[in-house]
């Protein structure tokens, strides 16, 4: 199985911004983890800060180069409409996902232009958000 | 390690109503299924249809009586603050979760008033969604 | 015929509560008056001011216990997400019946949860309104 | 007892509009049929796709002309205040009726400017509708 | 006089719950201390977290049963027109409390459907805010 | 203890204006009737309708003149950021009372822009509301 | 000098409708008032209860038929984009006028389409608000 | 018969600000204009830039000293809730006047918090809308 | 091919109304240079300023007299819930048309009721719109 | 005559997402389509899906490459103001174009940032959009 | 140059409010300071917690008084259509300024009135931002 | 001292965009303005169009390669969570800057992502703003 792994605008300095909250893990190291941890899975990771070129590599996957993608488009959750249509033109599933939970967050992160195309939302465990959304890729219910 | 899972209204219904869009397995089914894959873990499931009984539920969880809570608070999730001040007042980590992806359904599903006050929110992947509660509960990001 | 006939929150009051304005009839001479005007149908009448349990008696009416139902939800009607998707779940028609007009009174009464999955409206006739309810599910436009 | 039956824009097209959705009687049916169920009573029809039409009808009924009104104003429901004052003015009784549930329908068909200031509603129960509005003009509860 | 004072979900906690916020007392010690500070008043103490039971309750006050009404709907001060109901149906006076100033809490806390419905409302003074309820359905005006 | 009682605009008419509504009891009667009733407290009245000039009455009390203000704010309640800012400068405890309930009015007082700021609010019981705002700084919950 | 008088629906009800508040005199009665009053003045009254007329009335204005007009649009007032275009294409200034003053109405009538386009309003002075209307088309300030 | 005209903030400045817009002439050319023209009429000109001796003069009315009171409140016309609860305690009728049309300029300028509670509103006719008023207080329709 | 042009309120005005603004053309102009220029095309032009007649012109376009529709509603655009449902009921498909662009006109100009149920929108080009509407009806993409 | 034709995001996949809705072509084939049927004009294609790209080539056209821009805008028209203020800065017209009707699609189509700033607005023919908005750049009304 | 330096209300408390916030520099210390810094400038202060006296200053600044003014409403900002209508009225240019950044506090401090018509704004500088202001009145861009 | 100047979409066009708004300076010549006026100042200029480059730019200020910023994000101040969230993780200080002022501009310009991170707001100088920026980072109140 092939899951692609999307990240939006800052998610770069994951490690090195307030590691209190978010963690001292790089988005490398959450790469390596999720190699590590499931074999069985070719991952390929992508981070971008521009909007676009996140629907660049969205389309892409319209090519039959994936079979699933876990998406954490940062900022532009809230605000791209560009993500969202590139995301709804996708067959494979998607699945947001975010680090801390936006509801207990600013008012203006509460609405997720995302949520309405993707499979489903994971949100608030931090790197283990990462993990659990490839088992929501990969596992069946038993 | 011990973990309630709390349902509300109408998901006592689950197998029986619209099984092409909730799936064919009852909570029965899915505390079972829980059981098996997890072995390690002491399940207790509490369903009721009143908002009160579930208030009253969780406050037991106050006696040191789980190590964490799985909450689909059905309707109950965008109506209930009571549901919410009980969870607030729980030192145990409380994980809400959802069949379906509310925000692609009618617009008063949009708000959740638990989101506020729980770790974290899975949405989406039906009786799966419960299983990967359960990793988010259990596991370490590696 | 069978008709369910679920009546919500401080409608068990009928009769004593206010009747210059809502009539000096209880609940229990509706059900008899009714009972008296269809001979043909078997009512059964249900209150209770307790959300939850009218959600598990909307549930029975799964299980073909009834041919039909008059819901008058009272307070409910305007703030149970719980009640109407118990509703939705039904496969039986649902009339929708309040004594008087929501619409002439407070503005948090003029929105109602219920009307979106009932078959249809009938506000504002005071006792009336439960025979006509009556009629809607057992006659045909001529 | 005399009875108008006044109904507004389009609804002249009952019958050949959407047959699936509205049935397939005519006006001049739903007359008709009205007139055979209810003998000992006195309709006239009236239709008219010009809301100041309607506004004319309805002053007639000021001068004693009849013991109540029906009134179906279809798109004008929604948007016209003149008719809900024309209505306001009158003595008799006048009952808000639809075909189908406008709550059912688009966001702007949920605001009724004519609930408030008629006796009741009855809605969703095609021709029925028109029936059971007779019977809440002319039946005293048993 | 006789006063029923009526609490809503999760006022139950009292004493264990963020105690630094609402104090050590529990709902029975300030039963008792009432009792001791009011000796010719003669109390009743109700606690429930199910709104229905509430409504149950208050609707008992109808018969004559007690004189006035101190009435902490908790979570459910925001959200039940039910409760608001059985409350506007009662001929007795009736106070309503907050231990906190819920204009200091988050937004949703800020609408109250009881206080159209009360006499009067007293909020931000913990316990104390019980002993004033007290004196404003006791004490008149020097 | 010294208490301060500001009142702001209209109500130095208190017993003049609309006496069956208001009581016909003065500003000054008022004072005379706490004097009597809490002769251990050093009571300081002041009323004004000038927005500005409460602030700067407010201001003085920044030099360690009062042990406590009760604040009637009047109509400034709910259009005066300057009057709360002067009370969020405040170091003793500020009581807002209103002898009316203010939710059982217009919309447009249902906002108040002091209750944040404030330590609570009584509102409702006429002139009683001053003397339980007396007994909310002199007393301790028993 | 030309006064056109423009009359929306329902206002030929005038003297009929409810007199205790709007006055025993007819439409009539008021013209043959003005036209005693004002004796220089050459009026043209019009009344309609259709939306569209009035539109075409109001064109006819812009053929110097007229040297201005008083308008009381009843319901239109706050409906009908299509008068206020009429109203903005003519030259002659227009004058909005009420019998009784909207804003103490109900809420849909607080908004008037036509105030942005007339030279002034005058509401809320019976029938002299139609006779001030006249003098602010043929006086000056001294 | 005495008439009170109460003026409100920066309309000292009329004749000096924008002449082009709000005329040449001053408050106290108006004061004298008005005096010229109804002789009959005794006039007191009031004009304040503080809102709260707004309130002070509108209350020294309260006592007898007028028989009807003009006002432009204008820039405390769309917030001050002060003067309109000293405009609500008056026995004698408020009319509310502007120069110019409020409606066509700024949103914050088309809510006002005055009409409500005034007899009726003149506006948009320079300093005609004075004499008017005069008029709407002075005059009966013929 | 045969296309009704359907010209709502004031459009009658074309030509004469602000000139500058709308061009010299009147709809008898547009409809000369319409048939001119396409000639195998069999225009029908219809206007009226009253918009239960224009649902009366919509409705007999349901009987086969034409192949198309443009529709310019002019101010009925905003506010005609009765002309969007005689739309609805067509086959035919319907072009609606705008002289100028309504967004960058009044607030309450950029909602249409038309564009939901119209197949398209062309706005802006003064009288070109009606030639490109008469092309998006004739014409298929190269 | 020269036009730029500029696409946003999500539209280089024309032709291949979802082929029954937005048809068989790509922009390669519209790009030919065009230059066949209007052999005088000078086309140049641009698709990005980066928004600042899309700033970049708008500002190219000031320097006087083009007679006229076609902007699909894509996702970018309901939330770019750097694009609008891009295309404000230009002296030739714009025209907007869709090919599909965004007011029949989701809420957050209905609002176009592009709109005030375009000459018109061409929506809802598919690819025949592209080539009315060639029309309504080089022809005038006949 | 002659500046005048307006301060709104409960800003005569600096140095002594919050001092680890605003801090510990009073109004005396800043004029003194900016005296000392801009020598070549005449400064006057002035500082008042009344609305209409700050509207009383600011009119006499029409006579020629000064060539700038740097205005800090404080929490008149948010409410004062006065004091906005007194600066509109002004020829000199104003600099609105405040020490914190209002759009970092609560939501009712994000909207001012003054900015719209001030010159521009200076915000979240503290002590600073008065001689950033004074830069703003008295230098050129290099 | 280094500070780094970053300028948002359609920045590069100053000088040639509207030069009798923005005046005739580029950022070229503000750059080398405030080069002159600030010798001891390093300063490094920056502008792009894209969202994600202005991201991936103000990432850099994150290793130490500079001591402020003075940002105009142009057309993204009002819609980028992303260019927000690279601006709050920073440790340096930012300042916010805008030529003209927003709040006389459109509503959507009302509305700043940036300034609720930023440690304050200068807008409405033109090019001066930016030299106040300055200072705003390397001046201390006198």
């Amino acid at each position: 199985m092939r899951i692609l792994v999307i990240n939006g605008p800052n998610l770069n300095l994951l490690g090195k911004r307030e590691p209190e909250k978010y963690g001292t893990l790089s988005l490398w190291d959450i790469e390596n983890q999720l190699k590590k941890k499931f074999e069985s899975v070719k991952f390929e990771f992508y981070q971008s800060n521009v909007e676009g070129e996140i629907v660049n590599f969205l389309q892409k996957a319209m090519d039959g180069m994936t079979d699933g993608i876990i998406l954490n488009a940062g900022g532009y959750t809230h605000t791209s409409v560009a993500i969202r249509d590139a995301v709804a033109a996708l067959k494979v599933p998607v699945i947001e996902v975010h680090l801390t939970n936006p509801h207990a967050r600013e008012e203006f992160r509460h609405m997720s232009l995302m949520t309405g195309v993707c499979k489903g939302v994971i949100a608030g465990f931090g790197v283990l958000s990462y993990e659990l959304a490839v088992r929501a890729l990969t596992e069946k219910s038993a």
